[in-house]
């Protein structure tokens, strides 16, 4: 348990108060949902990202890269992936969607990538291997490891809700075991909005972690009864969003349409945040 | 189920029958344990990859590059990677070791960037997201797709082993599902050289797949004990050896003591193979 940062839930509440927003973007670069008028290669990309990072910064307190369409371009992507996230305001936490999880000095060596060479404040990782297989990124005292609990996607059925011989769940199980290991000022769960039902039995084991929680817009879940269910005191959650911003138009109008949407967002967002009294 | 190219176990085994060995070479480049007269930065990580790569290659059947020890260079290393395995001789399966596991569009990603940009013939993935989560690799049809089941590491009993209700454990679950979305010409499993009692189970579950089996040297796992249980008629099992091959020697003579170590597991598994009866 490392506990050199005492408060870092609230430093991270503050930003939330701050911005009146629990926005987490996602950045998904995808070269065959480019808007019009930006060249369909790892330049147009680039040039796409640092737009939109620049457009919709005001409205979220998170980005999310996702590191499988950055590896996509091949060696080139890493330098971009640095790039891109050189591109995101300090106000902003970034989070390294990696879902890495490995033995012991494999898992080190993911972490001296994600979080020494690439810069990120957060990782998410996936359990699968045991919590000896996280400790290595649990370890970093000014970092955040993010575990995949029960996420968005219908896949999550297949072993995730598994029931097991002495009544708890799987995805119960991996955030008791994860909690053994670090707290809630280091670590955090994956929770996909999808699975509105499970955000009261997610609190009664987890009251004071954060959430990153995918699963809105384009896979329909809804931040009201996530707000409902998963609200603490630090607000404790991290709502994603990535192609609903991201390619919110495909046309030359395409920064205005994101940062629309994320400003719609926010707007929702400081509604809910003053309806459950975390913002005056 | 993708079955266009029948016969690739048997194209497997064939090389297996011709080299007398199903030893894999782990690719774990760590600076820190480069041997003497080797610059310990990206340079003399690719010096030393490429002389052990050209040494080794005649006793091994495949090469396992070890994603995280490469991508903690930071934008540098996916260059590295790249080189490394283009290095690699033809007749050695690249096994790209990056354990991923993400929703479709993600997955669909990092197929890209490990088989289309790095080349790998084949890619290990995590099976906590669910089978929605592997069914982007297991569709190239020229290319194997190796899910973690039983890993060698002591994390392997938090969750792989955790029983289930209707009696069934986790790891045996994970096998059944992906068994259901891909066949024995495409998909592998990881299963550890260090639970030996399981192989007999292993080979219940999937009596045609290939195992790659991961722990030993360092992890003290008998290759003895997994032939016995494990081998099928094509072989069946991919045998990895990492640090104890690459970091045989620290002095000078490290390409000969490299050399020594494979050779002498590929002999202890040309004995194997005869006394099963898989060669004459």
């Amino acid at each position: 348990m490392s506990s050199v940062s005492p408060g870092r839930r609230e430093r991270l509440f503050d930003q939330i108060v701050r911005k009146q927003s629990f926005l987490c973007v996602g950045l998904d670069p995808d070269p065959e949902k480019l808007p019009e008028g930006i060249s369909r290669d790892i330049e147009g990309v680039h040039e796409f990202l640092r737009a939109i990072i620049e457009a919709v910064s005001p409205y979220c307190v998170a980005f999310k890269p996702n590191f499988a369409f950055f590896e996509s371009f091949g060696p080139e992507g890493g330098a971009l992936l640095k790039s891109v996230i050189e591109a995101i305001p300090d106000d902003c936490l970034v989070i390294g969607d990696a879902k890495r999880g490995d033995i012991g000095n494999t898992a080190a060596a993911y972490a001296r990538a994600v979080f020494d060479q690439y810069g990120c404040d957060a990782i998410t990782v996936s359990p699968y291997m045991g919590v000896e297989s996280l400790t290595p990124f649990m370890a970093y005292p000014d970092k955040w490891t993010i575990a995949l609990a029960l996420t968005s996607n219908p896949g999550s059925q297949d072993f995730q809700r598994l029931v097991l011989r002495d009544g708890g769940v799987l995805w119960e199980e991996v955030m008791k075991a994860c909690m053994k290991a670090s707290d809630p000022d280091h670590l955090m769960f994956v929770v996909g909005a999808t699975h509105p039902h499970d955000f009261k039995r997610v609190r009664e084991i987890a009251p004071d972690h954060f959430l990153l929680v995918p699963g809105f817009g384009a896979q329909k879940g809804s931040l009201d009864e996530v707000a409902q269910q998963g609200f603490n005191r630090c607000c404790g959650i991290l709502a994603n969003v990535s192609r609903g911003i991201l390619y919110a138009s495909d046309m030359t109008d395409y920064l205005e349409a994101s940062t629309q949407v994320a400003r719609t967002y926010q707007r929702q967002m400081a509604d809910l945040l003053m309806a459950y009294e975390l913002i005056p």
